[in-house]
């Protein structure tokens, strides 16, 4: 069994930006963690919903027709089938809640897309 | 679709202990806040894993092997199985993540036991 850990002892020592790091799981659901800065790029979770919850810093989620500002903290739940695009202006820290099959960038592949072969391995 | 919010914002406001509060859900599972002080009780929960993080102070999570001591911020996952009794020295703010099917003390039911339709009732 898993020992308790501190997701943003995690988080801060991730190297590369938009490449999630799963950390744990509960029942159908990978939690993983995050450092972002700059903009992922708009996509879709067709099938999955994705909580986002901020553990350090600030940052926005871009809807099509409003944007959600979240504060260190703060937790919003982007619903399946919702275009959506993560963004910081400075680095963040957040926490993730996704089910296992869900795709880092939806149907869209991009050069920041991590696999997640890659977001389950340890350094 | 619901509004970011903040799970300390939310705890803080419950005006009883150990009484969850579903503030969001992901898929297959609850978000939920709960205020803890003092202990729950032993239970297991035999088909559903259940995340806690510690929103504000610390608390404990008793296993029959061993203590889990989690700080602001820290995480963990009990797996499905595991008999648990969560412990709290003094007032304690959570966040839980549980299947939709999770109940609260599982086969037992005490006192304090909570139903699934209470801790979705809004005030």
């Amino acid at each position: 069994m898993a020992d308790a850990f501190d997701p943003r002892s995690v988080a801060e020592l991730l190297k590369e930006y938009w490449a999630p790091r799963v950390v744990g799981e509960v029942d159908e659901a990978y939690v993983k963690v995050a450092k972002i800065l700059g903009t992922l790029g708009w996509h879709t979770h067709d099938d999955e919903d994705e909580l986002f919850m901020v553990l350090r810093g600030q940052m926005q989620i871009e809807l099509p027709e409003r944007t959600i500002a979240l504060n260190e903290g703060e937790v919003f739940v982007v619903p399946k089938g919702q275009p959506h695009n993560p963004v910081a202006e400075k680095e963040c820290l957040i926490l993730l809640i996704e089910r296992k099959s869900t795709r880092h960038t939806g149907e869209i592949v991009q050069s920041n897309t991590r696999t997640i072969e890659e977001q389950l391995k340890q350094e």
